[in-house]
């Protein structure tokens, strides 16, 4: 029975078992799983004991191979669901210099490929968890193939973290845990994982791994082995099963985005594109964001009018990009909780938006203190200097839905010692191994896909550094001459304990500054709980790029601007150095 | 005036002066090249001396920075023609830490390329010749694009042969010899080039590389430059100029070839496809060739029938292939040759050929030795065994026109101890840089194209290190059983003293056994000088792969077979991996 139910999960959480070779597999299926515990069979489809006559190539006649026969009471629809095929046996030398040994090595191979793709089995190749080298290798040998995945093999010693990090990028679709890894408590019989293995199968169920226990030591005679009963592992599925209970549990949220993770979206190009409604719903939905918002806006408002004179002085507010007026309310609440007056002018280019704008303030009579401004803030004449610009252009990687250029045209009406919130707001970017992201635009076959910067709901991906700063904006600009053009070189180094890695792309997050403390952000060290406006932006690399232990991936990042557009450029320098990305701005850009 | 004629090349051999800015650019003109002996000027557009204000980011106005004038009376054709622009001022830091200097740096290199793309001039990014390193990370940060060219700035003393082949490989578009480099003759007052440079100028010239005469050795201001005269460079245009006399003459083949060389075709595919007539005269045209099959015929003839018996035994002779005749009348000369008997059975599956051969052989009287058979070897009953086999399916990586797959089926009409001419032959490969041959296959797009074997007039690569054996084939088979597949693993070490490399690909050779030491073949250190019908195969990688100094590239190929077709496949799988080339023949193979 599988470890949980897919309540908080799009599958059930399976467990599986390995069993050694049987000619009778419909039995080894009637024990272990029609009566027993286990969700599925892992086995050898050929007899393990084996072994052919060294000093003569094979020849392909599958009749001569002692394979676990198909006529026997197992229905295809079994063996596609049931029964996961082990490569045996373990003495296949496909790399042997003997050329017998290599060409019988590659038959038997091959002919269990292709027996386990009749029958629909899922299969798998075994790995160690200490050869995600030996893993890279074979995959680019493949050429990254998308049906490629990985089956841990968790022994009893782990290698370091960060080494084992980087499996949390790679397509884990089983672990298989060996009886051998679990304890016994000196008092009573009582069975448990030690705490690394215990996390370790923990952040694996977050992948969806299934887990196969395992209780193979030897191979033995495949008449013995399927008449052991598999009653005695069931005491190590409980241990699995508890672990997967004791998960936290999982938020609405968090839910509502299974769908989402690592599917690569087209970031927003604003400006002159108009949002749709559905996109301003989802954002509004963020309570935690107005909530900082409308903090900002009350400190922001007390340290501007004293008390004493806090009935005299009205503040006049400009909300640029006022939206569907949720920046308004948040003003209007900063206005009330602090006892201050306000005029607020909510500056709307979207005409549709206008209406709903204009609904709410007549709804909650407003109309008094908002006066709603149907324009292009490039283009409005503002009848009042303003003394707080609040605006909301902030993207998933900080500039990228032009706040910069927005607030650089607002800043034409605002007081030499008036405020803006956001204040400021400084991107980041982490490198990633991501090979999910990067089959999924390498099977569009174009470069555009190839170097779009998207949005993505990081999941089955390995952060390899911290993130480090890129670029930086502050609001009001002390000089108009200031460009919002922006280059920076970037280093990161290599954890020496990870190993090599294989880098497929950069994750880019960012920070702001509402007001002098109220700060909020999506950099993952120091991220904001419950902010769920901002997926993670990636910028994708054409060809991922090895990099080895200890060494320096240096980055070089560009904002570039010209009369028309905004974009990106990116490019790796070191360990060896990449093609410049989106050059010009050929495949992704904001329009201005 | 060039410094030698079209005669024996494509283009005249060109040779340019450098000189320093100068407002008056047609004033230079008229002096070094209408009325001097150069064909061409190599200077800045911008005044060297000028330097913008650090502290504060250019507008790009481009009034206000000092430029050559383009109403200088100059036309535009002279400028595409006769005038090569030096990016300049040599200050220029377009990597500084400082915003500014950047910004700077960048707007004038922005303009720079501007005004010379207008003027249809000629750009040349000046590069040192110890730096492949920079030029190999600019085109790749420039991802191979084909209009990229490299200057070499010829210093007087030079890098290791090794390291100063790789520019070999490079798009070299001029070489500047600043007059610096040469040197002068005790006795007397000449001039002349150390050895070594003689040599790569000399090389150069092979690949059509212009030379720029430079005698600037600090920027002087522009008037003082334009007004001096260009007589007294014309001993180093002398100099230049001899060098190119002495080089060897160029036979009429090498002739034929200048409009093939480093294109890429696609190779035959043969058995199933009849060649082409114009394919058979290419290869008839073959004197060396012939004489070869000629004197290893003779020897075999003489080794199975000794002298006292010349005149009653007839050796049986079957010609595997006959195609138009040429092995039926190099072994009818042998058998005049040595005085031996012969009977002829010249097997021919192409029907078009056979009447040729049928015409040949009536107009020689030849009816009496010969007999023609139309038919695929595979099926013929021959009347009699065979004394001895010749074929001629030897492609340019031995193996490649099925040479094997035809001979096992020739094998079971030979006598147990019948002689096949060739009676062996095995390949060889080689790691090239060529980015020529990268780049054409890449702006085709697609995978057939990027992992096709061709068939190459090798020219502009860099050959990175000493060819290596990779399969070999022996006629006749001691056994049967034995297989036509083969799999080879090859380590190739780059010399220490060349650097870094990039490796785009495998040229690949053969070195046939006729007959005992009756040997020829296309492999570089041994090839026989004028065999003419092969041209060296190239296995490209899909992506080229940068090898560091003194390491290992290590390389896997596969000759692959199955009922219906016969491929290659090849990977590197170190210094880093590569995807398995034409999987499955999926991209090119030969039909059985």
């Amino acid at each position: 029975m599988p470890l949980g139910h897919a309540l908080d999960n799009r599958f059930a959480q399976l467990c599986g078992i390995e069993v050694p070779f049987s000619f009778d597999v419909k039995r080894a299926l009637d024990i272990n799983v029609r009566h027993g515990d286990f969700d599925f069979l892992f086995c050898p489809l050929m007899y393990t004991g084996y072994a052919p006559n060294k000093d003569k190539a094979l020849t392909l006649n599958r009749q001569l191979l002692p394979y676990a026969g198909v006529n026997t009471g197992v229905t295809y629809g079994q063996w596609a669901g049931l029964v996961f095929a082990k490569i045996s046996p373990t003495w296949l030398d496909l790399d042997s210099e003997d050329e017998n040994v290599r060409v019988n090595a590659e038959a038997i191979l091959k002919q269990q490929i292709e027996w386990a793709s009749y029958l629909s089995v899922k299969g798998l190749k075994n790995m160690e968890v200490d050869s995600w080298e030996t893993w890279n290798s074979f995959r680019m040998l493949c050429d990254h193939h998308s049906q490629l995945v990985v089956a841990l093999d968790i022994k009893r010693v782990l290698p370091p973290e960060n080494s084992l990090k980087r499996w949390f990028g790679e397509p884990v679709t089983a672990a298989i845990l060996d009886t051998e890894i679990f304890l016994t408590k000196a008092r009573g019989n009582t069975l448990y994982l030690p705490k690394r293995h215990q996390k370790l199968i923990a952040d694996l169920f977050h992948l969806d791994t299934r887990i196969v226990i395992s209780e193979i030591k030897v191979p033995t005679s495949a008449q013995s082995a399927a008449g052991s009963k598999s009653q005695p592992l069931l005491a190590y599925w409980s241990q699995v099963s508890n672990i997967y209970k004791q998960r936290d549990p999982v938020s609405e949220q968090e839910r509502s985005e299974f769908y989402t993770r690592d599917i690569l979206q087209p970031s927003l190009r604003p400006s002159r594109n108009y949002s749709h409604a559905i996109s301003y719903d989802d954002h509004e939905k963020d309570l935690v964001k107005y909530l900082h918002y409308e903090i900002a806006i009350s400190r922001a408002l007390l340290e501007r009018v004293p008390d004493e004179r806090a009935s005299v002085i009205a503040t006049v507010l400009v909300v640029v990009g006022a939206g569907r007026g949720r920046l308004v309310h948040a003003s209007l609440k900063a206005a009330e909780r602090t006892g201050r007056k306000l005029r607020v002018y909510a500056v709307e280019k979207n005409p549709q938006t206008v209406i709903a704008l204009d609904e709410l303030i007549r709804a909650n009579n407003w109309d008094n203190t908002v006066s709603v401004v149907s324009s292009d803030v490039r283009d409005w004449s503002a009848p009042e200097r303003a003394d707080i610009l609040v605006s909301d252009f902030l993207g998933s990687f900080g500039d990228n839905e032009l706040s910069p250029e927005s607030l650089d045209a607002a800043q034409r009406f605002l007081e030499k010692d008036g405020i803006s919130i956001p204040s400021s707001y400084t991107s980041f970017l982490q490198p990633l191994t991501a090979p999910k992201l990067y089959q999924e635009a390498k099977a569009r076959k174009d470069i555009l896909h190839s170097e779009s910067a998207c949005l993505v709901n990081l999941h089955n991906v390995a952060r390899l550094t911290p993130s480090q700063q890129v670029f930086t904006f502050s609001h009001p600009k002390c000089s108009d001459n200031q460009s919002n053009q922006r280059y920076q070189k970037l280093e990161f180094r290599i954890p020496t304990d990870t190993g090599s890695a294989m880098v497929h792309g950069f994750a880019g997050y960012f920070n702001a500054t509402l007001y002098k403390s109220v700060l909020f952000g999506t950099e993952p060290s120091t991220m904001t709980p419950n902010l769920n406006t901002w997926l993670p932006m990636f910028f994708p690399l054409r060809t991922p790029i090895c990099v080895h232990r200890g060494s320096i991936l240096e980055v070089h990042f560009w904002r570039c601007v010209d009369s028309r557009k905004v974009w990106y450029e990116w490019c790796v320098t070191s360990p060896s150095s990449s093609p410049i990305h989106n050059c010009n701005g050929r495949s992704c850009w904001m329009d201005l």
